[in-house]
């Protein structure tokens, strides 16, 4: 019952043999694959294999994930994407291959956090502007940006906690439950550092949004 | 920039005195007001108290919260709205009260749950028939209904752990971390017993779909 | 070597009986005597065995705390002290119960929540110009007006994560990692609800600032 | 008072020279000796010696367990072991490698996790078919298939959770707590990653069962 | 696909009026019905509800659980039940009214903990000469007593965590610690306090016994 | 609205390459950088590098943390730092570049910890005597340094719980907690390990107190 | 094996009636019973009840504990006692009856913490001149007083974390953490609120060292 | 005021160059000295290096902990070391160290754990017979042999839960549970692996005792 969301596989633990077979097995089978957690010893040798075996691939920014895809068509669903810090821009970056996978535009808008407060509000303009069906905020320490998008919209924003932060609440969990006790309205979560879920998801509320509009 | 969301006003802690004042200004300023957690001794009167002051009021099943409103109108959103078991009710009636607020129209099926999981499948299947924009699951215990509708359907589902549960894992806390880790795609979660914040986000995602088609 | 801090007395399984003999003894050995989390029950009784002892007091708003004093100067130093919700107003008010035990002026502002945000900045904008020498800021949920505060101004912030919330990182624990995790610099924090704690550093702050000044 | 349980040797931190000298003592004084956890460097060391000293072994698929056993008979007890993902292999085959020292014959079946529900009833229907005694689910991540399994049967089911996940939850406490939790009857749970106690307590109720019969 | 395990209602936050309606609709649609955790002042009027309404029914000790039954048949099943203080026995009644409705004959010996370590063997011998095919232990505390039964027989032995405890690991959590930590093989645990779930656990593996015994 | 507290750069996970392009850019916008958290095996590189391009700095003991500055004026703020341990040398020696970055002068007594109370007196003495503005704590293990030094002065103690310790409440959790719970008035706490977060903090505490003297 | 270590009976939950049972059988086979946390309700009810019984009694402040016994013997050995606050005199009066039941004589001084240091030297003095046998600290809040006691003398230290606290580390959590950190040597420690595990422990310690002497 | 406990060093991040200054510092200000975890690459120089300067050493089995003394000198305390596993033997060598840096004499019985529970009872005997002044045992996984042998003995039992052990409960946390848990009265514990701190509790009991002693 499910379709257009691209096979995941996380390559993680896997022998880099064993995930040139994988990747050859998939990309046969399913239009779009996601190859996520590449180990960075790999993900050049990935690259080159991917040529030598004509794969189409597209890849993100501060991530080792790999986005295998035979064509990538529009949708015509549109996501925004903020991060809160430059150490959150490999998460921010596997969702919008995931969205991008499932044929939405991707608006992103990398380190505006609160310690930078007023770089916030043009962005978030833009964003309306351009009227994107869903926002995804990946932010770590206190996670707060996710809150203040929130409270500024009424788009749909999904926030990712990042694994960014120490001490106590370190490893997103200060992100995440400040996400989750947000006194604001219209802001869902996902697990830590998975930017992968979140593309999906919100990929899935622009496209309905879309296919629904089409049938009109 | 904000529309559409009614005023959520939390009765916990509150005076009967002071509420009543309270609900009485937010009425007079405000389309709709969701008042929620009223305690069970104020209930009735302040059901009474509405019915004495004309306020239009709907309220839930198992739950004290209250929404008042002047006039609903019909956004075209509509939202699915599911429980694993009946102790979920209540939670899930504050999102529907919510969802209604912002003008959708709701298909709710309760108790559900894995023990049953038969049950599961006509519900999904009259869901995606129906053509509903979002699907809320409320689940505590171990929470895996939310993974099992997430793996059925391309509609976002927004999950919502009940506190639900005894001994490990009580007071919703097994059922948050299953839902956050569920290995599906295309599942949001909101905190525990937070069926308010879904409804309005599951509302958010309804009624843009819907905008976004009018304006075609 | 400590001088101008009230003696606090915690009242809580205090029997009313004792609690009179305590105030009296304190109140009559030290300049100021803060009593605090007296019973509902007994608050309006030690009030009236206040005035039938001709003991001065002063009360807050929404809390059972009361300052014993004989005499309040003033230290010339100036506390600010925000909410970020109404049922954070409680343990601000213990902050500024106890900022005046130790001659400080106070300028309060409660309810400036971020589900709000237009509503900080202007009163952030009159803090500054009334140099305030210190913040208060208590927050529940998920905290984030400590670290936005701390973001605009360079007074020393201090952050009071409140018990408010529900849910995972209920209790006030979402409040205080958040703030712990702030990415700004600028902000440091005191126990959850401890309003008086960060009432007696804010005061050990301004104060300090007002001592240097008139040795010059 | 114990009979039928190899001697379980954990290799974890043991020098490879040790580990030789032990498994030689071990293999002399017992039946059978289950050694876990081998250091991936001394894995093929550990075979290579078994073979010189001419001790037969099993092995198993993504582990480095290895069984010796000096003659592996047959108790008539059969025991079924799932498991939802491929990660989760290696220590479904600790189980396995633990109920065929006890003299278990085993019906594998790997990979049918929650995001391909309807691979779960045809292997489910096979296992009730062949009479297995006790069925073992291993599970990361949300760890839902145990749940799902224990609603289905009335064998006895035994759930392991992985180490399997990430972020809130991760290391298998969501799996842990979402088996714990579980709202059908007739699941038990042993430690995150705990094979080898799965498979000697299925294997301990398989044979019980034969045990008694065999005394008819 | 399941049988023989009797329904099981939480009384919990039911009414009195809809508890005895639940109950007859129950009582006449299912062989037996166990109802669990009834508020201590309805126990008493549910009893004579039954009696009223001639509905058989089994009580335990130290527990408001109630077992409604048509006809309790033998399945020649035999569990032993232990519990290590005399708090944990309502507990361990639960598990022994479950294990009564799924046909099974209990031995239990309450208050054999740990303190007293001597009174473990005879009863330990007692249930091995009594052959019996499971045997739940109830302890709260530190649980050891689990652990020691577990090292004791190779009959499978399910822990039940009980929720007795205080300061660091209480409500039952050292217990459940201690139980998954175990460094015997042959026990699998339970949730804190799920005596229901442990009965019916061991009556699952004493009636799969018993069945395949009688189809020899 | 903020002035004074230099930028800072968290050199974790960055590359060697890109670190010195950051450091350039930073340096040359800004009047003071304090980049954190070098890795050892650039810490030299980083330093050379200065030197070819005739950056000043200055470094701490234990810590690869290095401040970058054009000119370090005196803002006239005395800060007091202690740390209990030689461990938590390099988290206070953090909190020293900060200040001094901000333009203070520190008085520094590293391991006067709990073990030997008597060294704490004189050394509290001294830091009375020379009037610091602030004094700034380091503890890691129980952390009791922070209440101790807070029960004798009523300077504003700032404690900074360091990630030294073992067991149960390891990595700083003991200290954090101590802190937060301290009975003494006058204390507020940063994060884990976050020196450079107190020393701001202590600064902008000390350069209010200076900024203000000057006016008069 | 085990000698002069009273009956202890936890009187929690269980009816008036039972308890004065239960009290009566434990009086007649034990020469002294430790009848702890009685209810409130009950506590004058048991002590007329013993009087009318002719069962000589001994109770304590704050503690609603009585202990039974026939006669009490002294063992020679000596048990300092010290609390950091008023509220810990309670668990510290069970340490006492517990040492007074096994014989030994106390020496107690309560609410001497570490908001009031310099009251710990003279007390630590007499302790150690009076040659007391170990030293027992009840501390809540930071815990600090039971390292404090621990560096300066070489006696053993029992610390009993007190379940006196609030916010993060509550309960008595940041004390036990605070005190199982301690870097001091020759301090060990009992659960949270366990005065009459501490006061059984320090008077073995004590009369451990009285009968060796006895025997030279 | 402390006498006889030797200097503790932990030798853990420092560099070989400076351990061997610090050696040289340390051993000739004190009687004895005790270096803790040395990391496994110096433990073999660090020996060499003694030698070279004609420092008495003692070493422990499993730990790379060296005892440095000038004279080992004999108090005529005993104590006994248990431990329940071969993982928990480096903890409990450490505690035999600083028994014997102490003067005392220890009876040492390693692995005897609850599986083979029969094994505890002549070991038992053996240390009651030889009069040891306190017993340590030091055990991992569910930690349970504390309690049993603290069940067993009125000497004073002292628990070090060991970090061994996985999944839930991990790094020690359960055996800690457990032991501060224990129903039994006369064990108190130490932080998770801390043998040193063990071993100077137990020595400061032991020799205690002989003090007195020799003082009659």
């Amino acid at each position: 019952m499910r379709r257009g969301i691209p096979e995941v596989i996380f390559a993680e633990r896997k022998q880099l043999k064993d995930l040139k077979k994988i990747i050859l097995a998939a990309t046969s089978r399913s239009e779009s694959v996601l190859v996520s957690r590449i180990s960075k010893d790999y993900y050049n040798k990935i690259i080159s294999f991917s040529r030598g075996n004509r794969l189409k691939i597209k890849v993100g920014r501060n991530t080792t994930s790999i986005l295998f895809y035979k064509k990538l068509g529009s949708s015509g669903g549109k996501v925004g994407i903020l991060t809160a810090g430059t150490s959150d821009i490999g998460v921010a970056e596997e969702a919008r291959l995931m969205c991008e996978a499932m044929g939405c535009e991707c608006i992103c808008s990398y380190d505006v956090g609160i310690a930078g407060l007023h770089r916030v509000f043009p962005i978030i303009k833009k964003m309306i502007h351009e009227e994107v069906d869903a926002i995804i905020v990946v932010a770590g320490m206190e996670g707060a940006l996710a809150s203040i998008v929130s409270s500024l919209v009424d788009t749909p924003v999904i926030g990712v906690p990042s694994s960014v932060g120490y001490g106590y609440g370190e490893k997103g969990i200060a992100a995440l439950a400040s996400m989750l006790q947000s006194c604001t309205l219209g802001l869902a979560v996902v697990n830590i550092d998975n930017g992968i879920g979140a593309g999906a998801f919100a990929a899935n509320v622009a496209n309905r949004i879309v296919r629904k509009k089409i049938r009109l």
